[in-house]
């Protein structure tokens, strides 16, 4: 069986967890790592090419993007165009419509596939509340997150002048409402105030209740644990009451880098386009053939 | 919009639940329904064809066979060789991927769409189940059913000569390991010591724990609710206790039904062959564009 050869396109916490999914995976080969600092090399990469230019490497045939958010588009539409297939965890949900019908185009123009927004939510989430509005077509979802740290905000926060070292952590305060509790370290120099007050006005955070305390040590609060609570409850063609839960207590960047590799394996079986997981078949998520899945899980 | 034309073949339980889900769909119409005596007509079948002959309705697109799980493969052969779309929710699942195979040679011969098992387990929970893998690929998945009762396996007791009325009730005892409560009437003349054994020994039964009382009046014992609670334990890339569950109360037959029209739009937006719940993109169970879903629930 020819392997698939995969780049790891950023190296910071997904790109690290990216690393240990493909080490696992039986039908993958790492081709390398791509960053923009190629000299100093953690100690994991030892006897992996790392280069700056994806270029460098040789026959990849996806690019697993573990950049920021809003550097995902930028990435995946530049190495769409370069010949390779591209999957991301991008998270900001309100810019999922535009970025997927963007990267569809530039994807298709170029006879490759673009996995968008495949992480748990985007992503593994959305798989599960497309599948009960199937199930429930009436009715309401609400998907309650954490306790738990949310990568996606904490980039955020870090990118606000004055920022240290920030965490974000996200509360569920029940029926999809979150609080958010964001932890920073403070340059010299930097004010509180005007730190707190540009955190606040951020698109991430605009719409929740947030607080924001200053501490001498974010590293000292770090937990990578998260967790989600998803229920709906509804109406099966005119039967009321169809109660459905999913939940889920795990390491977040694990489960996200597990996705993107699995987001990976079927960008390589679907034909040109922009895809989020719930356009995909969840069996092409995974390895080996659809017969034997159909024989082990239907 | 074109609606899809659906017809019910077979009016037993589910038929009759296919029927709610239909009229409460947006983008369906209701061809008519087929059944072996369209004589006595229900009085919720009043203004609709009644027909004994599939053939007898006009412009069906797709057959949703509410027959039992026996009879599936029989009706899906020959209503794909006559040039319809077919759904079912076969659920023997040992005998699934030799059904899926013979049923994809008939539908890909005739150009036509097949999905088999469509219902909640095999079907729902099947995608779960596959996700559920994608996130983690080494663990324990158990699936815990009930309590509830089992149509098929209630079908099954039916078929056994000298049952006048069953229920086969479905009991978790944990780790997926289940204990099957069968309540019987018996026709007069009947031996219960003959009729027992013959429940135990039918491939439903033989591989579970299975206790058969006699009862007066199986009618006074029926609900038709039941549960699944299925679990995943497992390891994503290198990280472990990654943990997921996946809870429902449901009504069962209306569930089943709701999934069944979900998989008949489905057939509608594949290419010809037979296929599985976890081998269709879940976004296509749903009414209207991909576009809409991705911006409501990704």
């Amino acid at each position: 069986m020819k392997k698939i050869k995969a780049a790891i396109v950023g190296y910071g916490n997904i790109g690290h967890y990216v690393l240990d999914a493909l080490q696992t995976a039986p039908d993958f080969e790492i081709a390398g790592v791509v960053r923009r600092d190629a000299a100093n090399i953690p100690a994991e990469l030892n006897g992996l090419p790392v280069v700056t230019d994806i270029n460098a490497l040789s026959g990849v045939d996806v690019a697993i993007l573990c950049t920021p958010s809003r550097e995902v588009e930028n990435y995946a539409s530049r190495l769409l165009a370069q010949g390779f297939n591209t999957v991301d965890s991008f998270d900001i949900h309100g810019d999922i419509p535009g970025t997927r019908e963007r990267l569809a185009k530039i994807a298709e123009a170029h006879g490759k596939v673009s996995v968008l927004s495949a992480g748990w939510d985007p992503g593994s989430d959305s798989v599960v509340r497309a599948l009960l509005e199937a199930c429930a077509p009436k009715g309401i979802t609400y998907t309650n997150f954490g306790p738990g740290m949310s990568m996606g905000h904490t980039v955020a926060v870090k990118a606000i002048p004055g920022v240290k070292a920030a965490l974000s952590m996200t509360i569920p305060v029940g029926t999809g409402i979150h609080r958010r509790m964001v932890y920073v370290e403070l340059n010299d120099g930097a004010d509180f105030n005007t730190v707190a007050a540009a955190i606040k006005a951020d698109p991430y955070f605009a719409h929740d209740e947030t607080h924001v305390q200053q501490v001498e040590s974010v590293d000292a609060l770090k937990d990578m644990g998260h967790g989600v609570n998803l229920t709906r409850k509804g109406v099966s063609g005119k039967t009321q009451n169809q109660l459905f839960t999913f939940d889920m207590k795990i390491n977040n960047p694990a489960l996200t880098a597990q996705i993107l590799v699995g987001a990976a394996r079927a960008a390589m079986r679907q034909r040109p386009g922009c895809y989020t997981l719930i356009e995909l078949p969840v069996v092409d998520l995974l390895p080996g053939t659809r017969d034997e899945w159909v024989r082990r899980l239907v």
